[in-house]
């Protein structure tokens, strides 16, 4: 695909779907190709060149790297093509009004060095650019935007609640902690690694966090945890833990189901047989995706940025350099080998 | 047990526990004694001596029936003691000054000819006679509540939403239905026989009726009904039908979970496979217990009796006639045998 590069084009490395995806992504479900990109649009186009400089690992691109299941969803990839992801890019040429060139943006992009975006109503412009720009990925992103529309609109929360959160140290588990701590909860995460338990008690001040892989009874682990019952629980996982949990909510608890991330590789989703706790307790059990809620994203910022700056909330990345590395991390996440939000850096300007 | 009946004194026939149950409840779980009762209660008493006109048998009574396992919920029975549930009873002496000789109340009672009842703060004295008095164990008790604070307060309903609704002809599902019909929903049920599926389509008037048992697929059933999805389920009976439906339900939709008679006599519930379709269509899914929503009583009656008068809402009952006959009523229940609410006749006044 490399071909000669004219006046005005520049190489564009790409990562390529090579096929729709059973189980686990590997490093030979996707490819590197180079292609050649104009820096200039040309005449007619409504479009966005953008150069793309960190790209997002989100757990919700797995459903994409399928067969489309679900039409009411999100598309899947197309094999043969860039992947799209979110990422944070600056804007080289705009035949666009909305945009001019040297703008920085967030939002859909390609899994490349150069992205034509033809559709601009999910691109945001950068306006606070005095904090990292791989936030924008994070935790002033999609995933700010999820813990933020999780946890204040789904899960109501009060002063005094306990609050249990399960891949409690990435992208959104982390925020999701820090803003019950904020709202005076007792808050309890579960992770995978020592090292993650580790960083949820020092940094992001968990009351308490657990390995998962370590308990042999979940049920157990989250009775130590909460001896009086958990009033609201923001799932990031699915499975047998969502399975213990139920068996752990108190009366009138709330469940909000932003992910399931232990069941997005398997064949089969395991089985819930705990359900009739929703009844026993009266849980509300509510699923949510962020895109509903983008309505509230200029009021998240305003609460956000201070938070940040005054070192009242923390944001913890895993960083890869590279477009190269980015299947390995992408991968990566579904192994939980990330520590914190998996960002690519693909150029850091 | 069966004794000299003394001066004032009646016999009381009454059904006790024998053992706590596993499994289907058998006859052989529940035996027959004769007490004797005195018609005065004795001085110092602060309790309430009632006949028992009709018993209610209701789903929820499984729970009891068994060693106690949730602490949250309902108590479990007494092995060697009568079985309690809900009854429409006339006073025939009172120590408490809220209940006089002659009242016809509704409440919790025993399974037994007449009964001492010593906390009345469950007890509903009825104020409306001129409708069947045995309503006050269904459309104007607490399956009555339990469908009005299901339908209203937890599925939000709006007019022209598409409804399912499980277990359709029993106690709560036919007038969820109902309700469901006069607000202006499309309405389906499913039933467990061809006689209740009459029932919905001629006497309730349901959009269409399904018998669940002889679907292969319940999956392609409701997508045959439902072919732009489901709104809003009222949730009776979980297993399958639970896990097909969540496959059907439409963006923003609302599961009520009432109860999930289809799992009570199992060792190990069934597992739910697809309950990441919250997430997908964003679904709240929420458990109500009835005794929550009480404080709307007045409201619901207030709402249901013209209803009631005016034939715009009908009631079904299954009705047996004779204490000895209620074990058997009780058992038929798990079994689908009983078409619409079922009701024992002890003493119809």
């Amino acid at each position: 695909m490399a071909g000669n590069v004219n006046v005005g084009q520049v190489r564009n490395k790409q990562v390529l779907l090579k096929e729709f995806v059973s189980g686990f992504p590997k490093d030979s479900d996707m490819l590197f190709t180079t292609s050649s990109v104009n820096l200039k649009l040309p005449e007619g186009s409504n479009g966005v060149l953008v150069k793309n400089l960190y790209l997002s690992c989100d757990p919700y691109m797995r459903g994409r790297m399928s067969i489309p299941l679900f039409t009411s969803y999100v598309d899947s990839f197309q094999p043969g093509s860039p992947i799209s992801g979110l990422g944070v890019s600056k804007v080289i040429d705009s035949r666009n009004q909305n945009f001019r060139e040297g703008d920085l943006v967030w939002g859909l992009t390609g899994w490349e060095e150069y992205s034509v975006i033809s559709s601009t109503e999910s691109m945001f412009k950068i306006q606070h650019t005095d904090l990292p720009l791989s936030y924008y990925t994070g935790i002033l992103g999609m995933p700010g935007m999820t813990a933020y529309a999780g946890f204040y609109e789904i899960c109501t929360p009060k002063k005094g609640e306990t609050v249990f959160v399960s891949a409690a140290s990435g992208a959104v588990g982390q925020l999701v902690g820090q803003f019950a701590k904020l709202m005076g909860c007792y808050v309890v995460g579960s992770a995978g690694s020592q090292e993650k338990v580790d960083l949820l008690k020092s940094k992001f001040e968990f009351d308490e966090a657990f390995n998962y892989k370590e308990e042999t009874n979940l049920d157990a682990a989250l009775k130590r945890y909460f001896p009086e019952g958990i009033d609201i629980y923001f799932e990031n996982v699915g499975g047998n833990m969502l399975d213990a949990v139920l068996l752990n909510m108190r009366i009138h608890g709330r469940i909000a189901v932003c992910g399931m991330i232990s069941q997005y590789n398997l064949d089969h989703p395991e089985g819930m047989h705990n359900l009739m706790h929703l009844v026993i307790k009266r849980i509300r059990m509510e699923g949510f995706l962020v895109n509903d809620h983008f309505h509230l994203y200029p009021k998240f910022l305003e609460m956000v940025i201070p938070l940040i700056k005054e070192g009242k909330i923390v944001y913890v990345e895993d960083t890869v350099e590279g477009i190269e590395n980015a299947p390995s991390a992408l991968i990566g996440l579904f192994h939980g080998r990330n520590v914190g939000k998996q960002v690519v850096v693909v150029d850091p300007l």
